[in-house]
């Protein structure tokens, strides 16, 4: 079912390839245009087939279309507003699957024109695999995509662009870009945060080889090594404009982890039992809401049992 | 090929049963007893048929065997060193699959008879599943298995042992015990508690409800929770016995997490983006050395591709 006649997909990464992949496959558009700066993402969208076309210039890809979608770090965000803004279509919408919503706003929102809608979204899914050749047709499936839509903004707008991730296979959920801010930076930055640090700090040890962190990895540090090879570039710029809300999780996490500590040094044994007792009953509850799978180890000896 | 007559196992959960059936399945026993302090457990086993015969006292089990393995947490050792001590058969190697190594050898060798060898050991592997129904006889395969003999260890024992490790499919090292505290307390030890620390952190938000939580946690949360969900009596007694190297490391990491912080704070974008860039290298060259799998997302939407 046809929801917009063109899309543009600004950007054709891990997500903005698995987008074409996804809007493709639910016909939810008449025309799928694709657009990035990197001719080697150009040429590989290309061969894929990914889209009907595939531009360069930002402007250009955009002008004809009802829904464009941002779908590169966020960073870039403030350059492709003055790009785009001025040659939208009238009664398009702007969205972006961007992980920061406030600071994408204070971006975009200077370039709006009356007459277009912009719809910041988030699509919490994705791998730590980049670029057009990662994307999958089914990343979207069964996961939340986050809407902040300004207050005012059009009702019909919103509607149709959650009708678009429904299509994809997508939850569709509304809130504040200041409360999303506050909710991903727990559930998404902070968990990347550590990872990059952990596996930072086992690089620089000089009683543990390399070879040794690498070797002797099964025991808990490969599942870090996995977050901590996500983009650099789309991390860093989540990390520069969600500086507050981190700043506010990283304070309450490093005071919990002084506590934890604190009950090593101590022997505090029932401590230490009493929390990693409590935190064993939310993996259950995640698996129940549909939002990991119930396999044990990730299904890592699935094929072997 | 038969190694040792009779092998008997001290706990029959995750590890233990999973050695019970990967020794069945590569016949490298004649007799295979099993031990359990939990009358469900044991009962589990004998369903299961895990074992040839399964008891509720240590020393009843140990008495004939060749080969003593404890797979209990490691806080239960010095009681069952006394128990099993003194009943050893003469020549019999005891052995363990505990994360830490040090203190092990503190809580076993007093009660260690000079006509029997002390060997211990730690498995890589493991799941973050509990109990004798949970294991299964490829847990070991392709994983390391380190010993950490004492010094003047009888050669040929620790060779028997490092033979019947090989042939339940893993590779062996050896070094000393206090080594391996410190590779494991950053391999495995300070993974596990950042990651029940987050959880910790994540339950006692105001701002953001569980159910977000939840909901939205497959922007990385989710997997710090599988790690969180491990055993928690064995990683209590993990962290009192090995607080030295687990405090070590954590100064360090929360020294580096303090520099991070610090990057954030004050813009420092390009010192983000070398860290981020540097650590996504070493997830290659683990999958390259066989101790994860190449696929994105730990396989999760394998079935969907």
């Amino acid at each position: 079912m046809t929801i917009f006649p063109q899309i543009t997909i600004i950007g054709m990464g891990l997500i903005g390839s698995s987008i074409a992949r996804a809007a493709r496959q639910n016909q939810v558009a008449e025309r799928l245009i694709g657009c990035d700066s990197n001719p080697d993402h150009r040429e590989t969208a290309r061969e894929l087939k990914l889209c009907d076309r595939i531009y360069a210039d930002p402007a250009q890809a955009a002008h004809d279309a009802d829904l464009v979608i941002l779908a590169t770090p966020v960073g870039t965000y403030g350059d492709l507003g003055g790009q785009i803004g001025p040659v939208l279509k009238p009664g398009a919408i702007l969205t972006d699957v961007g992980s920061v919503k406030a600071s994408v706003i204070r971006a975009l929102a200077p370039h709006m024109r009356a007459d277009c809608f912009l719809i910041p979204g988030h699509p919490v899914a994705g791998t730590e695999q980049s670029g057009p050749a990662a994307g999958f047709a089914s990343l979207f499936k069964g996961r939340w995509c986050i809407l902040t839509p300004a207050e005012g903004s059009s009702p019909e707008a919103v509607e149709k662009l959650e009708q678009f991730w429904r299509a994809l296979g997508s939850m569709t959920e509304c809130m504040t870009p200041d409360h999303h801010d506050m909710v991903l930076a727990i559930t998404s930055h902070l968990p990347h945060l550590i990872a990059y640090n952990i596996v930072g700090t086992a690089r620089h040890l000089e009683e543990v080889t390399k070879s040794e962190v690498i070797k002797f990895s099964a025991g808990g540090f490969r599942d870090f090594t996995r977050i901590a090879a996500s983009d650099p570039t789309m991390w860093r710029d989540v990390f520069l404009n969600n500086k507050e809300a981190v700043l506010e999780m990283l304070g309450r996490f490093t005071e919990d982890l002084t506590a934890l500590q604190r009950s090593i040094r101590y022997d505090e044994g029932d401590k230490l039992f009493d929390l990693f007792d409590r935190t064993r009953r939310i993996r259950k509850q995640i698996i129940d809401a549909g939002q990991d799978e119930d396999v044990p180890d990730f299904g890592r000896h699935l094929d072997e049992q």
